[in-house]
């Protein structure tokens, strides 16, 4: 027996099923389950994959095709009751390309095919309407001579232009059943001068050149390069499906619609959607006439209507998911003509999941599938209404999702100071640590410069708070307050709008929709939990963001940075007095000052936990971040303090360094001043051990950052036990605690098996091991990566989804030497990789113990986890 | 038979010899070979070290050792003619520490062991001098009670102190016999005092005593901690040695004297050395009395110096190296105490090994193994009088070897004015890319910051120029024009002189000394060059460097720098237009200019090499250091360019980085402005292609600097390619070209494999390679790498000596997974560690194919790589 190649289907039943989208494309595939499940589907033949593969190896058909082709069209007309060239009743089809995985636009379509001067009459008799079938025709040659024949699109449409101006009317639909059979003549008058050939009128021609068409558009330039984008393997081939055709503008008996068989938007259970009589699909999208909501139909066409909603409610049943079919009425008949998995909003992707568990529909695991991680965004921030008009002035990276409206300032003084009273959007150059009160008062924060992890996007992100950085075309004047896109400016006090999920800024104020969370999120997410095998942390520093991120389910805090709590107003004199200290003496004064304050922020923290574990990162930022920057600002803290601003001058320009992300912080700042290492220690340790006699059981877990060298841990991990034992020994209390480090530096994750050896646990910082692996500054990277991006050099920005090929070998590396050491070692990750769905499957993956994101992040990092444990025990 | 634990010397026999150092320690190993070589050598013993090893196991000493010692003893009492503890005639020994790695220091001696109240008295009589007994006996007692009893040093000084105030008197020679008998009682009644113990009288008792503090003495705490900082093994163990005394200071028939066997500053083959009679060693170091030439000797004692010479020839002649020689005469009788390989400076090491070949005393590769690369530096730069005072006001980092001397001056224009009249040393708070003209005006160059491999570092190094980085202690004040160093403070003008090689800050003017090359050199060189098989080229962006680089040996170019190019005067302006465009077309306007001068560049440094390899490497720092700073300057430039200063000021601001070295630089710039690479590609091409149709064969390396990925050494040799093409049609010459990259960042050597399947060679840039594996921004690490390096944090600067368990894995996973796609890939380094011994060894060992390095290094990674070959092949 010769290999089968094609695959009819219709009559209610087909040689093919879902299951063989790989042979037959997704629509052939589709096409072929609908018929099987005695849906009404228009009936036709798929030519299979494998021809196309053929063909592209051989430039000819495989041994048989012909027989096969000539069987199935004669099924098919058989079916049909109309022959393909009849003059009296003939058949009209469509041949489509269909591959196994979506590639929309990319290839060839012709529809009407069968048409010529003879059978359109035959149209004419059959249909009674003149002007739809001479310009079915009119668009055939159109299409055919265009897709087939390879003649440019616009000179078909010269030539319609050119008889619209002859005709004095404006639209296409204004030119009767004359022009069009004019405009079939001059389109056939065109492939002969622009071809050489007249146009093919025998239909059988027709459709072998339109099989061809669709196999040489598999290797199209645009059809190759989106391939070679989206890692599609070029032997995957085409399937050509070639359909009756059916039509839904054939009088009032006729129609077309698209629905939904849940509400896309809402999730409701409830048949959705809308239909126009007397049209065909294009009608519905483009616009001219407003579609009737679907329930019209109930009334208009009963019967059809009862059609329409068992084969909604079998479709939704057999594919167990819901669908966004679109029909088509031809003279009273019924046809569906696609259904497949409709889109949704989040809100909706959550209630219809957990719907469908509790109809039975499917299991939790697939659920859970359903929601897309990045979606829930959507459920935790306000958003732009949908229905705003809006004028986008300017669109920068989308940094912290959500949106806000305000009047702009442009200083973190004046966003404290008018945020009392009004809504504020602060816009900076980029902002440093100083500015947080600024960033918290403000709405929103819109920064020109500065990557997806810069300082504004990583504390925004943190905040909750809408966030848009690197918006390059905006240029700020900050003496004059204002700033510019192109010719447009905008002052101080006038209002904009950000969204920060696009990076779209938005001149003036627009409508917010506010975020619910409903119950059945929390059902969704309690699955989640049930199933996924890493543990999400948080990155929090205070009390209020540790609270926030256990609402959202974290399970400890994987990066409690200290210094942001320097940065407040009473303490930030202090600790620019123990930087300015001119000796050990001065220095270890005014260390003595913050200790009781660094205790009691940890006890606050401590206490929000109730005993889950809390990372606590030792002093991180060189000391330069928390000096007064401006002449102004250094004038007043120089008074402030007493000194003689010419000294504090020369103090900050002696600590300015040209690569501060490389340069004195993390650890080193722990080597060169002991003292700042056991302040920290001895605050941490307090804090627990008051707690500890209050009866709560605390096992902190310190963290030295910026870690290249065992001997650099190695000293600071001695500093903090000597702290440890001291303090146990004068609060008489037993405490527990872990002394691990950041791997961030690549040093580290190649020396791995060697920290291994005194550190108790890692916590992968991938936002500098990023920087340092690729050589990137995050602040910096603004100038080229977007650019990068944008012409395919990286894919994606790494900042935001981790680099599995460099940084990823690192983290991997890390992981295991590490454990080859220790080989119970706890690791985590804390980079802003922890609450980006991809990074958190690849940290599942290379066996990671728990990822740690911003507060915001934690529900979308629990859903990606389930989901990482999901995909790969069903592997 | 049980085990031998002590080998006995003297007599002309000796049990040990040389090849037993792991057994007998270095020293024991030696004075057994002296005696075995007929050398009178005062006889005594050796406990080997494996009796130290199993003391430390057990606490006790091995079966059999009692009598071995006993045995040994008897056996030294009878070739002395003395007896330990006879009155008459007593034997004195000293006893001493000696492992097979030398620990200097680090363990404990006892000499004059044997005296007690009677034995003294025998010395007396036996001397005829009892002040030199009494004086004998005191120190014995302070060395006795200080090392094996354990009691503080300080606690004698005092009473000694005391003493001498007593009397009146200053120095400890102006105590006569009866002071220093008074002295013995005190002694010994602090040792009762704070050891509740009566002084050991028995010479026995104290024998064994001594033994035992040696052993002891292998386990303190100083010991410990200096093997571990050099790699040596704790179960090395130190043997004891056990060896009569010889004086002489006991008349004008005794003396004491050092003797090298050659000249140690000229290598010079003639006796050397010189000697005092009636005096002990300790004399003539201490230079109380100035001691004769050794010449004198032959006539003072003509037996004696004949004697000697035949000593020193048959030393050198069986050590096959100079040797530095320490030799007693006691009372007419010759004693060679110790013999060692000598000390000496470059000149002489050279000098000395080219002689010795030539005398047949050694091979070739024997005598590239004598001299340290790292000394040649002396040989190719002026250096500081070593006779000369000096006053050395700071320290900073010897960047760049040699010395300077001149007046202050601290601006780089200022450099350029006075440093056509005058000497001028440039001293800055770090230099600029703008400050070259000043740097080669100035005769030295001291900066506050940086480190040894900033950017003054690199260009002082680049031009064979003195330069120390990174002097912390400086402070600056440069509207002043003066620098502060604690009270001190130096003015413009006035003079300083520096030490590249040491980092010595000197105030005022020091003589110099000029370096000439010998022969010998030449020689030496010559046969390095034959036994090496690592290549050696330079990094030289002139062809003055480049011609400089070829006289020192260079076989090629492994970094040409562009963009050192852009900042001659002529140049920069137009530099500067090409960055400030306003558009594509004005800045290829500017590029057209560069154009004709870049192929120029080229030419001449293509001319110079003759067909020698020339890697160029295209533009790499950001554009903003082009650019002018300050207020000053930029109005200036402004002006040149017609532009307003506050235009010119926001377009700087706008190019400002935060960390420029993970900025937009490298092939990021070739990426957004391909039209730079264009340009660039097309001066090299066309260079090539003129002076390939003069005749000359050349294929240049064009090098993308700092690629991290695949995409962007794609995107770049495309475009190269294509100017290729089109210069090749234009000029209608064949031309053969590489096009390869910097593996500079981490991510290019973990993706190197990638990389390979478009590179034609890679060169590893380990300076920024260095700088992201560490997280160290070399131009911060100043403020804390000093401190690292003091405390043993990191063994060595990474930035200097190359890391080769960090950084090294990635050089060498770069190279293995570049070669696993390309086998015949090129590979070199041309980053700072190509001119450091240890690094080439490391480059020798991992297989790359060449080393670059700045020229005045050139010399010194020749003879590395040969030693490096030399070590493998005798392995």
């Amino acid at each position: 027996m010769s290999k089968k190649y094609v695959y009819f289907f219709g009559g209610g039943k087909a040689d093919g099923k879902a299951e063989m989208k790989k042979l037959l494309g997704g629509k052939g595939a589709n096409l072929a389950e609908m018929t099987n499940l005695g849906i009404p589907v228009p009936p036709g033949y798929t030519i299979s994959t494998e021809v196309c593969n053929y063909y592209q190896k051989h430039h000819s058909y495989p041994e048989g095709l012909e027989e096969e082709l000539i069987e199935n069209l004669n099924r098919l007309e058989k079916i049909s009751g109309k022959k393909l060239g009849d003059v009296q009743n003939p058949l009209l089809v469509s041949v489509r390309s269909g591959a196994a995985i979506s590639m929309p636009g990319m290839m060839d379509t012709v529809l009407n095919l069968g048409l010529n001067d003879e059978t359109v009459k035959g149209l004419v008799k059959k249909t009674g309407n003149q002007r739809f079938s001479y310009d079915a025709y009119r668009r055939f040659v159109q299409m055919f001579g265009n897709v087939v024949l390879g003649i440019e699109h616009s000179k078909f449409e010269q030539i319609l232009e050119k008889k619209k101006e002859v005709k004095g009317v404006k639209f296409d639909t204004e030119l009767d059943a004359d022009d069009l059979k004019e405009l079939v003549e001059e389109y056939k008058a065109l492939v002969k001068e622009d071809k050489g050939i007249d146009f093919p009128s025998e239909p059988h021609e027709q459709l072998e050149k339109g099989y061809e068409a669709v196999f040489n558009s598999w290797n199209n330039e645009r059809a190759r390069t989106y391939r070679k984008l989206h890692n599609i393997p070029d032997d995957l081939g085409t399937a050509v499906n070639v359909q009756m055709m059916v039509f839904g503008n054939m009088g009032d008996d006729s129609g077309t619609g698209v629905a939904f068989t849940r509400n896309p938007s809402t999730g409701e259970k409830r048949f959705y959607g809308e239909y126009l009589l007397n049209a065909q699909g294009e009608d519905v999208v483009a616009g001219i006439r407003t579609p009737e909501h679907i329930n019209k139909l109930k009334e208009k066409m009963p019967a059809i209507y009862q059609q329409l909603e068992q084969i909604y409610q079998k479709l939704e049943s057999h594919y167990r998911d819901m669908q966004d079919m679109e029909f088509t009425i031809e003279k009273g008949e019924l046809f569906v003509l696609q259904t497949r998995t409709a889109k949704r909003t989040a809100q909706s992707a959550v209630k219809v999941a957990v719907d469908m568990v509790g109809e039975g529909l499917i299991s939790k695991e697939e659920a859970v599938m359903r929601v897309q991680p990045k979606q829930i965004d959507q459920l935790l921030h306000p958003m732009i209404d949908p229905q705003a008009k809006i004028e986008v002035i300017a669109r920068g990276l989308p940094a912290s999702p959500g949106a806000a409206v305000g009047k702009v300032v442009f200083a973190a003084k004046d966003a404290q100071e008018r945020g009392k009273r009004e809504k504020v959007i602060l816009v900076r150059h980029e902002t440093s640590p100083e500015d947080i009160g600024g960033m918290a008062a403000a709405q929103g924060i819109l920064t020109a410069r500065g990557g997806m992890t810069s300082h504004a996007a990583v504390v925004a992100r943190g905040m909750g708070k809408c966030c848009i950085a690197g918006c390059e075309s905006i240029v700020l004047n900050e003496e004059n307050k204002s700033f510019s896109v192109a010719d447009l400016q905008v002052k101080e006090g006038d209002y904009i709008s950000l969204n920060g999920s696009t990076g779209e800024v938005i001149l003036g104020k627009v409508d917010l929709i506010e975020p619910t969370l409903s119950g059945d999120f929390a059902t969704l997410m309690s699955w989640a939990d049930e199933l996924r095998k890493l543990k999400v942390r948080t990155n929090a520093d205070t009390p209020r963001d540790a609270q926030k991120a256990l609402d959202f389910g974290a399970e400890g805090i994987g990066l409690c940075r200290t210094e942001h709590m320097f940065f407040a107003k009473e303490r930030i004199s202090i600790v620019r007095e123990m930087i300015l200290a001119k000796d050990k003496e001065a220095r270890l004064s005014a260390l003595q000052r913050l200790l009781p304050m660094q205790k009691e922020d940890f006890k606050g923290i401590f206490k929000v936990m109730q005993g889950l574990p809390v990372t606590i990162r030792l002093l991180d930022p060189p000391l330069h971040e928390f000096l007064p920057q401006g002449k102004e600002q250094i004038e007043e803290t120089a008074a402030d303090m007493g000194i003689a601003a010419r000294e504090l001058e020369e103090k900050i320009q002696s600590l300015r360094e040209i690569n501060p992300m490389l340069g004195h912080r993390g650890c080193r700042l722990g080597i060169i001043y002991p003292e700042i290492t056991e302040m920290q220690a001895r605050a941490i340790f307090e804090a627990a051990a008051e707690l500890t006699r209050e009866g709560m059981s605390i096992t902190p877990e310190i963290m030295v950052p910026l870690v290249s060298d065992l001997a650099e841990f190695k000293s600071q991990k001695e500093i903090i036990m000597e702290v440890a034992e001291k303090v146990i020994e004068e609060q008489k209390v037993k405490l527990n605690y872990l002394i691990g480090t950041m791997i961030e530096v690549p040093r580290a994750a190649l020396t791995a098996q060697e920290i291994a050896r005194e550190a108790e646990f890692f916590s992968f910082g991938t936002n500098d091991l990023t920087q340092m692996t690729f050589g990137f500054s995050r602040d910096d990277a603004g100038k080229f990566l977007p650019a990068y991006i944008e012409r395919g050099i990286l894919k994606q920005d790494p900042f935001v989804v981790i680099d599995q090929e460099g940084v990823g070998q690192l983290v991997k590396l890390g992981l295991q030497r590490g454990r080859s050491t220790r080989h119970d070692l706890k690791i985590g990750i804390c980079g802003e990789h922890g609450g980006e769905p991809s990074s958190v499957e690849f940290c599942h993956r290379v066996g990671l113990d728990y990822v740690s994101c911003s507060p915001f992040r934690v529900p979308i990092a629990r859903l990606a986890a389930a989901q990482a444990a999901i995909k790969e025990s069903s592997e």
